[in-house]
């Protein structure tokens, strides 16, 4: 039986759900309706278009094979009619309808529908502050405000910008204005690290160290209390709480919330913080209506807690799932563990699951594991650093999440990824530190740096290891607590150290430790570290072997003290 | 209590297990006992040594804080008594000796063990044939091979080198002696592909297109008959069923065999096959001797049948097993996925899980199906092919397989890396395309290759999709059958092809198609092909909607065939 289907909303979600139905009821009828005149759209790609990256909007806009997805390329290829300029204000779940209005014209229009399909997306949160509307200030929310950010970003008149938020759109942008365009950039977070919520402080500090290298500069843990316009009525300063910022370009990219109104207007269940709730089938609380996409919540296969993921790849495999059910069919959307990825200049960040704060949140007992390593065989010539934490709950061992820096993305990207898949099946500690990952010289090292991070933590949660982070050794060494910097690394490297903290950094190779435990005060706690922690472990167990009792080592070693650019 | 730990091997496996248990247990003393002067070294970098890559062997030696694994290595940093030049050459296991003879003084040594570690490794088949130890012959199986391996190529008195057998090691010679120092190369193949065992025939042929491509010449279904001497004495020729190939050098690569003589010699439980037979702890069928490494069969977690991957990342991971248990732990290692990949030039191929052909003999039934797309946002400036093959069992719809070739390798690793960690749960096609991959424009689409892939097979499995592979295509092409290929692919591009095969090949746009469907013939096939295989799918749907019965489209369209080198 043909039926008429109304989506509304048409980026991401709405396209691929209309799609995947008609392929699936080619005699029934589907009508997209967004209220933007430039539909489907790559909304990811916005920072790469204003970099100049992606040199112009219709590529953001243009299928795998150049044909831009537009009213009629939707009629023709996927027998999809779209409403474009044209938003929906009312829907009466009773009578199945959705009333219209024709943006340009005013026109309403009141359309039946069979199903309803609600994918309207997110708004970029506009702080509510002096200034928020001058010109020069900017969200990120569709390809019109792209545009004109690219426009002023490419006039030369733009000195300094100052981007609000270190979430990914924000330090995207950041790259795009100071690396593309030469603009001297600042990034003004509140939270005290960038990439707050996702990452812990760990890679975010190693993440700051790189961009900041890269002559973007940080203010964190400030707020921004409003815009000031310069002589030409544009903005001109950012004012926070700290002080001002020159700035003629201003990203507000402090995130997005869910464009929940509609449902919410129409008596559909919302969560208490916002986005629609959906069941497994991507069904709202009306079970003829469905929902996806920036604009609902999601189940956390880990916390097990509603989560708000807005992301494109959400949108997209949750359209099939849609397009699937709205035909009859039985599709699953399962919980999700939020994975993510972004590039910042050199480096890559990514990561999946829980953050050490939010599984300690959600109510584990969590801790986290941090290991630094070159992410092919250490005797391949081309390698990079690659840095991961991984929090684990203690007594079960259980993965619950990890987040990497790393010089090459596509490695960590896999190595996240595969986190991802296994997290729903609560992998242990020791089991990813057994997962089968595919071997060559070029690509991966024997003992791939997942099973190395699996391993490191079953020993730090079975007390056969015990580690503190870069952060928290670079802080014990100016704490003035007499104790023994232990470095087990061969002398050559270490006596520029040995030398700066006399009588407190002392060095031992660890292959010449147990002749040597004479030497080592059994009255003060002694920290060890070595490059990367693998001889600071072997020194551990030799230590604890030997009666020592207050002994801990650094994880990540030298090397993550120098990507954290920590001074020691 | 104290045990002493005999450990036969002392590469990559019976160092691991050594170096864990003395770790674990501290005051118990370890003997590791290898044959070889040089051991604990990376074998798996040999074909990167032989190119000059690595630059000498002890960089293969080293650990990743350049320090040579010898003997003095593993007395001081891992208290470990390593005896090198010794042959282990009978076990007692009723008395629990073990019989030592050093090699250069002859001198046995009856050594009592209370644990056992069998980490003898594999050895290279030598081919039965006249000439197989001429000089100059060489197969890949130590330093020694390594070191003269490069000596002869670096001379400069090479002219051109064979390699027999087109496996993981045969290939990456390929390439070394290829590009690295100019040797025109041949490799001889019994079998009628690259990779044979572990990739189907479709990432093969691309395989082989690239590596002919780069100068290597390939000589398929191939049988060596022996190699003759020139007048030096040295090898100068292979002779094959099909005639003979001139060679100064020849690399024998045709697979390796478990050492497992001494365990069968004191009876422990050998496969038919070959290779030591261990339970999931890794123990033998004498609970005080371990086995683990090249010399072991274990189980393969899809097919569920005995199966053999020597490799240096499934030794590494066996040995922590293994040293937890020596030291009464309850560790166990899982089933296998056998992953792998391996760099070919500028393209890696990987793959985990069966080959089509694997699943069909472990009595699946099986299909292959096939999508080829690039390896990220398709707006994003940098991007390369990723060509995949996903193994899927009809009716279940489980995923049995993936095997893939790619311009970004690590990016082609991390796909496999996920199939490899989904695959011991039996996820369907259906679960593959919803599975959850970071999303960021520069290292991936929103709907992921993963995602793709999983989806394609899923239509396929379902009935709205029927796909031919690319040689199926070639071949029908040419067999004077009359049909139509009709050419969805907008006309720009498509007007040499059609003018080649006139009135078989034709254009229609697919979102024309539907406008036209009277000009298509409702009594011959209609074979669909596109781009990569997205509009033939759209396609499909229109014509099977409309009643058309016989048609198929072809599985990664137009670039699948320029991939693999095909002549349409």
């Amino acid at each position: 039986m043909a039926q008429h289907v109304v989506v509304i909303g048409a980026v991401a979600l709405g396209p691929k759900a209309a799609a995947r139905f008609k392929r699936l009821e080619p005699d029934s009828r589907v009508t997209l309706v967004d209220r933007d005149a430039l539909f489907s759209y790559g909304g990811c790609g916005i920072p790469f278009y204003v970099s100049g990256e992606v040199p112009d909007v219709d590529a953001l806009r243009k299928t795998a094979f150049h044909m831009v997805r537009d009213e009629e390329f939707f009629r023709k290829t996927k027998g999809v009619d779209v409403r474009a300029r044209t938003e929906a204000v009312a829907i009466d779940r009773a009578a199945k309808t959705v009333t219209l209005r024709h943006l340009p014209s005013k026109a309403e229009e009141v359309l039946p529908y069979d199903k309803l399909v609600l994918g309207t997306g997110s708004s970029p949160i506009v702080l509510p502050i002096p200034g928020a509307n001058l010109p020069g200030v900017f969200t990120v929310n569709n390809l019109g405000a792209a545009q004109s950010i690219r426009e002023l970003a490419a006039s030369g008149k733009v000195g300094s910008a100052v981007v609000v938020g270190a979430g990914f759109i924000g330090l995207e942008m950041a790259v795009s204005l100071s690396d593309l365009w030469g603009i001297q950039t600042t990034v003004i977070e509140f939270r005290d690290q960038l990439l707050p919520g996702v990452s812990g402080p760990n890679i975010a500090r190693m993440a700051m160290h790189h961009m900041r290298e890269k002559g973007v500069e940080f203010r964190l843990a400030e707020q921004v209390q409003g815009f000031e316009a310069g002589a030409d009525g544009r903005v001109a300063r950012v004012v926070t709480n700290a002080g001002a910022v020159d700035a003629d370009l201003v990203i507000m990219a402090v995130g997005v919330r869910p464009n929940d109104e509609l449902a919410r207007a129409c008596g559909l269940d919302v969560h208490e913080r916002g986005g629609i709730i959906v069941d497994k089938t991507m069904r709202t609380s009306d079970p003829d209506i469905f929902a996806g996409g920036d604009c609902v919540v999601l189940e956390h296969a880990v916390s097990k807690g509603a989560t708000y993921l807005p992301m494109g790849s959400m949108a997209n495999r949750q359209g099939r799932v849609i397009g699937t059910n709205l035909a009859g069919g039985h599709a699953t959307f399962p919980p999700v563990v939020g994975s993510w990825c972004v590039k910042l200049f050199d480096l890559a960040a990514a990561g999946a699951g829980l953050t050490l704060a939010a599984a300690q949140n959600a109510g584990f007992d969590a801790l986290c594991v941090h290991a630094g390593l070159v992410d092919r065989a250490h005797f391949y010539p081309e390698k990079g650093l690659m840095s991961l934490d991984l929090v684990v709950e203690r007594g079960s061992g259980r993965v619950l999440g990890m987040q990497g820096l790393a010089v090459n993305g596509d490695a960590l990207v896999g190595k996240v990824d595969v986190v991802a898949a296994l997290l729903p099946s609560a992998p242990t500690a020791f089991d990813l530190g057994n997962v089968e990952m595919a071997y060559s010289p070029p690509f991966s090292a024997a003992l791939d740096i997942l099973n190395v991070l699996g391993n490191a933590a079953d020993n730090i949660l079975t007390g056969r290891n015990a580690g503190i982070h870069v952060d928290e050794f670079a802080a014990l060494l100016h704490d003035g607590t007499d104790r023994i910097v232990l470095d087990c690394r061969e002398a050559k490297g270490t006596e520029a150290l040995v030398e700066k903290y006399p009588g407190i950094w002392i060095n031992i190779p660890q292959g010449d430790l147990a002749e040597h435990l004479g030497a080592l005060p059994r009255d003060k706690q002694i920290v060890l570290i070595c490059s990367t922690g693998a001889r600071s472990y072997e020194a551990f167990i030799t230590l604890a072997h030997n009666g020592f009792e207050n002994i801990v080592s650094v994880e990540g070693g030298i090397t993550a003290v120098t990507a954290a650019g920590l001074d020691v």
